[in-house]
Parts: C-alpha cells; structure tokens; sequence
C-alpha cells in the first residue's frame, strides 16, 4: 500500500462525509468566533453542528487540528469568494476595487473572520502567516500583471503589503465593525487612492 | 480625605516608584512579548526586572492590569516616537512619510510591539480598540491639515484607516519579519504611493 500523510488519509471520501467535515468546521467557526479559541469545546462544537461527538475524531484530531483546518478554510474562503468577482475582469485599478468590494461583502457576511485569522496568530502561527503570504502573492501577481501592460508604475512587495495592509483595516473598519458605508463606496475611495493618491 | 479612583493612587509619586514601575513594565514586554499572556507569569517578569515580588503589587493589582498597562504604554510609546520627529515639519506628505519613517524605526527597535497589541484583542480589548482608535484620529487630524491647506483632496475616515492599514502592515512586514529594506526606503515607497497613487 502507498504511504499517505495522515491529513490525506482524513479527506472524507463520500459526499456524506465531506458535508459533516462542512457542518463541523462552520459550527467551529461560529464557536471560535464568539469564544475564542481557548474557551470553545469539541463537545459544544459538536452540538452545534448536530453531529455526534464520536464522529469528530473522524475528521479531526484535536480542537488544534479542527482550530488550525479552519484558518485554512477560512484563508480559502476569502480567496474562493474574491476570485469570480474579479475572473472577467483584466488587470487594472477596477479589478482591485471589485477585489476589495468582493472582500468587503464577505467580511460583513463572516464576521467572525477577523478574531479567528486574528487568533491564529498565536494559535496557529504557521498557518497564520501562510495567510498572508498567500494573499500578499495574490496581490503581488495582479500588481506584476498591471506593470506588464503599462498601467501600473513599479510597484513590488512594498506596495503589495501595503495594499493589503489597507484592505485588512478597511475590512475590520467598514465590515466588521460599521455598517454605515455601502462597501462599493468605500473600495470605490481606496481605489481613487490607488488610482492619484491623496495629493490634490 | 477627598475620594482617589484606584488607578490614580497606584501612580507612584517618586521618581524611585516611577522607576520601579518602568523597569515592571519594560520586563513584561519582554515576557509578554516572548511568552504571550497565557505562559507569562508575575513572579518571572518581577525576576527579569529585578524587583521583588512583593512590590510587585504596590504597582499593579494582577497580571492583567499589568498588560493593560502596558498596552496603554507602548500605544503611548509610539505615539511619543513619532510625535517629535514629525513635530517641526508643516502638514503635507513629507511630514507622513517622517510618521512612518519613525514609527517603523519604533518597531525594529520594539519587536515585541505587535504580539503584544495583537494579543490584546484578546485579553484587553478595549485597549486595543483605543490604540487603533486614537491612531486613526491622530491621522486624520493629520489628513484635515492637508486639506485645509488645500494641498490634500477630500479625505476623511476611509483614507485614515486605510492609511493606518498601510502603516501596520508595512510595520509588519518591513519592521519586525524582515530588516533588507532601509526604513527610509519604505517611508519613501508609500509615500509615492500616497502622493499620486500606484497608476502609470
């Protein structure tokens, strides 16, 4: 037999699978999201996904494992909901606002987000920070694409950071914490930032 | 006797108490830093400060008024570290960039900066919301000078957090994961950016 990597081994097979492994890591996040890591249980976990608490240890290993799979899913989650906002559109300052806007609305709809990605920072550091490296070479990709057709001047890794920067705090300002802004208006005010700066 | 709140009787009245106090708290940065809140512990940090155990409360009721305090402080410390660098310079871009210039020098010399306000979303969340809070306000008095010299464009509480995001991000990135870059040649890179944008 083939050696596999336990994570391989724990893929659920069955369709009937994969969707507890679903009602598991959503319970986990609103547990996680309204407790924080340290106060959650597998057991009130469990309950809340109506699912016995014997099947858990199908799927995960730990409340470290479960906690770790989510910010993975999650981090997947941000990517999976900005990707056909932008799939039509070619490289420019109107992909990046649709990115944003994309990015604003899922924030507002998953607001458990940011505390989750948050507390991985010492939860699940490694986790953590691929996160963010991964976002950052998102960004750094459409940059490059919008240096290669001459619309964007040199821009880099400063650059991608702080625009990423920019849409972490405008996502904790405007879709976690405020309602009041329409999230068009507010990627339409960072992208004439992008677009001319400040300066008058 | 008039009435005192606790807070202001625990303010040591000597310059020795001060003392005292500053060397609790510079160990705890260090511990907190390096250990995060959970696995710090009061009888360790009063060791790294060299101050004994007892006094230790003469100063701060538990480990978390400790972090609290400390918070507030190193919130307080960037603040006192950008404010005179930037102090004889005229509202305008220059000037940002010097904030930002300061504030990443701040970092490589306070590694510890941000585990400790990341953590306090955690454990004292009203402190970090007031860190985030007041800098945002201090940017946007900043931004409001711009504009009432005219040498800014309509720019308000978008532009200040997203801003904020830019300056934290690249504190990150720049300022504790990474010493290639000089910090000049960040300051400088964003101040571009703001100025007149990433667009060709």
């Amino acid at each position: 037999m083939p050696a596999v990597t336990k994570e391989v081994s724990r893929e659920p097979r069955t369709a009937r699978g994969r969707q507890t492994r679903r009602k598991i890591l959503d319970a986990a996040a609103q547990e996680f999201g309204e407790r924080g890591f340290h106060e959650s249980s597998i057991v009130s976990i469990t309950q809340r996904a109506g699912v016995a608490l014997g099947s858990f240890y199908t799927y995960f290993e730990s409340k470290d494992e479960l906690f770790r799979a989510l910010v993975s899913d999650m981090s997947d989650g941000v990517r999976d909901a900005v990707s056909p906002a932008i799939s039509n559109l070619e490289p420019g300052l109107e992909r990046e606002g649709a990115a944003l806007h994309a990015f604003l609305d899922f924030v507002r709809q998953h607001k458990e987000l940011y505390r989750i990605i948050d507390e991985a920072e010492f939860v699940a550091p490694e986790d953590w920070q691929a996160h963010y490296s991964n976002t950052a070479e998102r960004i750094t990709a459409r940059l490059e694409e919008m240096k290669g057709q001459g619309i964007a001047r040199d821009v880099g890794e400063v650059e991608a950071w702080a625009i990423m920067g920019m849409n972490v705090f405008l996502g904790l300002r405007f879709g976690v914490q405020d309602d009041a802004l329409s999230t068009g208006e507010v990627a339409r005010r960072a992208m004439a930032l992008l677009e001319r700066g400040i300066a008058r």
